[in-house]
């Protein structure tokens, strides 16, 4: 059965340890700016010496910094730096500078094979079948003790089975939280309000008249009531993400983007306030899956560490795949090094649909 | 349930066809050369008039030319055209020289909206339920009516559910034919013989030691043996796709190409003795479905018109797939103007493994 | 030489002008909000009868909404009408609902062929000497009289080559404004200050040791000196990108997205306050360059209509070019349906380096 | 100015050499077939202990078998085998059974960066400009002192520009040797005919009427007169590669391909054939460069090893290149490990302009 790797935390009592000086604490010189020193986070739990203690940063994000404050390690976007913030400073990983960067958590048990394994690329030639199988365990492992979280581009809003899949997921309780943008809310919701997307029924794929009216027809009705909620009960919405979302009280986050009609009324406008939504709803995840987004798979992949601080305190795993149709963006993400980041080569069409199947819904 | 569209012949009481010449014959001039104003034939059924009577080509091939011969109209690669051959000449399509392209013998109920989805490319955004849902009753049809002939990259043997799901079709009768080059044999009996592929497990994806001498060691056993049937004997082979189709006697042929290791002993060197053998299969074929294979699709396409006629006389439409991750590959074929060709964007492992499960095997 | 297409304005004595309707204008319900039968806008010259006579929507914008004020038609986003704006209703685009979408205005001079290979989708195997050959006369002709808008996704700036051939072409005229978002400039400026893009020298390739903050340092010293151009002065930065923007006084404008570090200064966090700033860019533009971003060339795109009224008032095609090593990229821009929207497959790198020798720069 | 690196061959007095066994051979038992332990070849340079002596494998080919002849290692693939050749057996690499693979010939003065470097896959955002810098010295050295060995896939002939540029290097003494299929050969010489690629005009792309019989009336026209070169006289060519490569005595290899068209007279129908014919050519290479077919650049890489044997008895190494716009093609080959071999991810249209105006030609 489904079973997480253990954790071994550094032993402190080791020399390198005990003989390590305290981390050297500077003030932020600004608001948003950091000392000219600033140490900055990797994906990996990171261990800061302070006053003789070393202290694990828990909420860790890739290239942010560490500030120290009322005891505990923060970590923190230069944009939410304020002047004054004491900042961990030093380039070291190995105790040199009181910080320790602890990359072998949980690899103690990996045989030199999966070594060699993980650090070749993904391809269309890869064989996934024992990736599916691990992620039907996962899934139902996840769906009662961790968070998973998803983050989904726009393009298998367009697919009938897809969209159905996804909705089933949601409705089962495998999905804790959704990351998008404007376009998937869009597509899924003219889905349940015209049966189309971008004007094609997405069954028959046929190209309705004036069809391509459709998506704004929908924006214009959501932005005509107000909210989403509101538009699926005034035009008795019963069916898709979205619709699944509401009904189920999954949160999800829309970010804005340059490209966007509309947009619907609850998209974030503001980038850096939907990165601060998306982090808000990452900071539990226990599972992330992206699936065809470049943009908002590596917005997610930036904010998410290997690890996770459990409530009970223990320290377990992030689990993190990206599935995509192109080699380049799925090897795009697994170059960021994670143990946990794994990519998958095929249209997300068929991925979604197989994990309704394999998961029995 | 599952219809074919029905064939309207063209009505050769009409004056364009009554008044037309007949068409002008002339002899090849050479082995292997047509002369200088030959016909070239489309993937269309085509009519000649010969002394008074609309002659059908009943087994075409793009870019081939008609023979006159024994009072029927052949196909000939201009290979195989031998010196005296009577060629047909003339590049008009509308009776002008006694040449009648009937482009749209299959086409009259068509409604509007379905021209226009038809000349559009696919791309991974593409909705494809419905493509699968007509692939499932299209093959449940043409298992006891038609026949079906699989065209196969390498690539998914390299994968443990897409090759025992493949194997699951030909073992209930969903293959007729197989068309495919050394590499996809090699690599299937390499799983079969040592439960890797290329020295990966095709599980696990570990590496073997010494795994890549794995292909070599298979390559080296079956040529000992002397025949891919022996070696299957010998070494009490019992499963994969090479099996299944010796065990079940389905046919397979194997190109070769530049790239080959080995090869097998089976392996046609001669790659126009290849061909004909691929064209030997295709004469009977009603559906083709290529599969990660770019240059065996693009072959097979050639060699497959876009009707067939049946033992009975009457004329039916050939299905032509191809399932590729990427949008080259699909739309280089769809470029060809088949009616019944589609493009479908993923990866060939889910492709296969979603039919499997569509026809309940 | 270089000579544009010219523009064929509608004959409105004809009968279908003289006896069309005039528009119904509906007051825009709520703020945001149109009306439901409101009309949108596709990148063509439109035509709107307002009390008789016909007026041209002068800066139009693809799925924006036509609103009648002080005399004139206005083309505006749904996220900015007021309540109570005038908006044309009506879906019809042949004078029936005093609307006329004027799609020919350009082509009266084309060839049969000419329009048979515009239909044909671009790909890797596309011939594209003649396009360079164009795209070197056009832009000659835009230095002087038009408007030439880039934009860039971050890649090229990885390439010394590239980055040196674009700082050329807006060092000599070439360059009238330049849409992109942090990244790309954040690269470049790393590259100016650090001679790396994410840690790697721009020419060797090599990584620096702790390679990796370098463009966090960037970021962290621009926010530190508040603002690029106070950067460029202090650190005396004399190279790139940015630099040759703030040289020139070419404006540049940096769209936010959520997967952004940072950000710099100058940076949008807002995507639609981003949106109107590109849409005053666009406004004068007549030739549009996209290069390797799908995100913020699609974004271009839908706002750049396919002709310009010149300040002398007369109308002028624009060009569009997207050119990117994917096909799908480049195809999902030429699905607009743009006359003057051309897809180049190639590697921007090698684009930028040609267009900078073929204007022997 | 251009330096190739120097090999430091083993020193064969440590006692690793010394105490090593000798090889073991054994007679193959068929032909065709080798021994059950035979060893296989990689692309380094590899020594086996004969009688003591410690002999260089000269013409290496990987995955292929050592065969001991007349006192030398010989290099032969398992089809030519004879019964009876004394084959080398043994797996492992570091004389413990009187093998020694040398893979560290060349590498001696590497930095630590360059190792890094060299292990990452290559995308399109890659930085090329160095790479450029280094073939067109590369080039410049190889044209006096090497062999050049392209290896070209069909597309570029569609383009006037690369077309030319290819025939302006072959013309200049830039290619020793061409390696490309029926393809290429047909496309470059329609061009030469009829100006056109698949009827399609190379410079201005436009369709001719009735243009897809063009490829087959050079193909008949070819095989009318019985030669390439025969045609080239009789019709009048004078442009193009294949022209070239017949005015300047170039040999060019023609392999055929299920998916031919003609063929043209000199293709190898026979791929075995064909590859004996490609390496006939390989064995003196010194630089290979492979363009935009994934089949052909394979089957070259495949048979060219890292080093090359001087005629004066000194070892350099190979240089592999490999252009192609997909990352896919382009790390397909690099997987092979090979020090030299360098992927480029672009248009090879853009990249054979780049050597032409980059070599002054």
């Amino acid at each position: 059965m489904f079973e997480l790797r253990k954790y071994t935390a550094p032993d402190f009592t080791e020399p390198r340890f005990v003989n390590a000086p305290n981390a050297v604490l500077e003030p932020a010189p600004r608001d948003g700016v950091a000392p000219m020193t600033y140490h900055a986070l990797s994906i990996f739990p990171e261990y800061f010496k302070i006053d003789g203690q070393w202290l694990l940063a828990e909420e860790s994000r890739m290239d942010c910094v560490p500030v120290y404050e009322n005891g505990k390690i923060h970590v923190r976007e230069f944009r939410v730096l304020k002047q004054g913030d004491l900042v961990v400073t030093g380039r070291t990983e190995c105790c040199e500078d009181g910080i320790f960067v602890h990359a072998d958590g949980f690899t103690e048990q990996k045989a030199q094979g999966d070594v060699f394994a993980f650090r070749q690329g993904r391809s269309r030639e890869t064989a996934f079948s024992r990736d599916y199988d691990e992620i039907y365990e996962l899934l139902k492992h996840e769906r009662d003790h961790g968070k998973i979280v998803w983050v989904l581009g726009p393009a298998f809003a367009f697919d009938y089975d897809a969209r159905r899949a996804m909705e089933k997921l949601i409705a089962n309780g495998y999905a804790h939280a959704i990351l998008a943008g404007n376009a998937l809310a869009t597509h899924d919701l003219e889905a349940a309000y015209l049966k189309t997307a971008l004007g094609q029924d997405i069954y028959t794929q046929k190209s309705m008249p004036n069809g391509h009216y459709n998506h704004l027809d929908l924006l214009n009705r959501v932005r005509y009531h107000g909210s989403v909620a509101k538009f699926i009960e005034e035009e008795k919405i019963d069916n898709g993400i979205i619709y699944a979302c509401e009904k189920y009280g999954v949160p999800y986050v829309l970010g804005g983007s340059v490209r966007d009609d509309g947009p619907l009324p609850c998209v974030f406008g503001d980038v850096y306030e939907a990165q601060n939504a998306m982090r808000d709803q990452v900071r539990g995840a226990t599972t992330v899956i992206g699936m065809a987004t470049m943009l908002h798979t590596i917005a997610t992949g930036n904010m998410t560490p290997s690890y996770r601080v459990m409530p009970d305190g223990t320290i377990r795993q992030i689990y993190f795949y990206c599935v995509d149709v192109a080699e380049f963006v799925v090897n795009k993400l697994a170059d960021r090094g994670s143990l946990s980041a794994k990519g998958i080569v095929t249209n997300v069409q068929d991925f979604v649909v197989n994990l309704q199947k394999g998961l029995g819904l």
